[in-house]
């Protein structure tokens, strides 16, 4: 891994509201904070080829444990898509309502695709899609 | 739980329109289509209330597993806010990348700043925080 | 135009809810909220085809006039891309800055590319996109 | 106004793809590039204080102008916001559909609530808002 250092000019202003909001967030210093944005923009231009490889993304669903048959709905779902669907954790946040975030990958319209067919199965209340990416040539 | 039936007047062409883009996506009917609409409507309202109760998210993070120092921090980030980080999921995306999905609960202004703080972290290479909800009163 | 009525069934503690909310937002009544939710979610659906037709979008850029040259670039931009920059609204938001918002149609990814080469240029604090559309076949 | 330089050090396949992105987007240079990343972050950060003052935003909505109802309906709560509301751009997109931009000036809070009440009109199909920044203490 070569590492290259380039130089950036900003207004000193603008870099001391830089670096107060990046301390608030946690940030130990600039170039962190920086690499971050980049390395942020990059993926999301990895989501915008929909017949790209190896993206990574999670789908988080809440629904109520009641009922069985959704349970088992969504096993099967996921078995059915089990190549992409890389793993599962199951929380149970109360009494009635449980948590499931599953990470999928693949291509980025595959993992939509399943994303979609998850969230919008009766009796999950809330889908979310979260797009992230598998690493692979970030550092 | 008490189920109220209202009707909605719709243009056919526009109506049509949405039967096909649900069908893509896997919905049974129409009825719960919307109802996905509306909860994450309300979802979106709940985020709102940066002091409220009980919102619930969930914080990806993408890092590789070589640095010790790295894995330790993050452990012990999460230990320290145990009482609002509910559980960890650990996947081995490949011989180097890792992704770790925690779920979070709290106020809405805490679970975002515990999100920014794991973000934050130098070796984290991408970094996303979805907001979803507890479930709770959502039917 | 053909109206057609459809009943949607819901939990009743959520109706109230969606009925607080809307009536918050100022809408009159439920069902031009929901058609609110739909027809927004076929606008998203009109953008994920890249090549599609007829797209319409903004772009909002925020900028300081004091630089001639910058000036005559994002005219000059503008110019070049005629065809599919529709209109522009210039406004003097204070002695020094000033916001350009403009109104661009094509296929998705022609309008992208001109929001982007928009807002990269040097001088331009900050830009926008705002995916839109051109009305048609919304009701 | 006082220039300051800083060094960021990068992976050097990462400032590759990084080089490649931005150049696609149309940017001179990265320095360029990296504070259009740092400036939206702070943008972002601006919207976070729902009492703050000064936020900038742009207000989209597409409607029919068949209604005379509906246009008088607009131009009447333009007015009754008069203070906040900067600017309207009118667009004839086709032989039915207009295009009306809002420039508005305000909190984030009061912004927002504009916003709100206009999309949410009934006869407007589409409706978005835009958050941007009166480009104050940006460079």
């Amino acid at each position: 891994m070569s590492i290259k250092r380039f130089g950036v000019s900003l207004d000193n202003a603008l870099l001391k509201r830089f670096d107060t909001s990046i301390s608030r967030k946690g940030y130990a210093n600039r170039s962190e904070a920086i690499r971050d944005l980049i390395r942020d923009s990059l993926v999301q231009e990895e989501w915008k080829d929909e017949d790209g490889v190896a993206a990574v993304g999670t789908v988080t669903i809440i629904y109520s444990h009641h009922s069985k048959e959704l349970q088992s709905k969504l096993t099967e779902m996921q078995h059915r898509h089990h190549a992409s669907v890389i793993s599962t954790m199951h929380i149970h946040l109360d009494a009635h309502n449980c948590l499931e975030v599953l990470v999928v990958r693949g291509a980025p319209r595959e993992v939509r695709s399943i994303a979609e067919s998850l969230m919008s199965v009766k009796g999950v209340k809330h889908g979310k899609f979260t797009a992230t990416t598998s690493g692979k040539g970030l550092k």
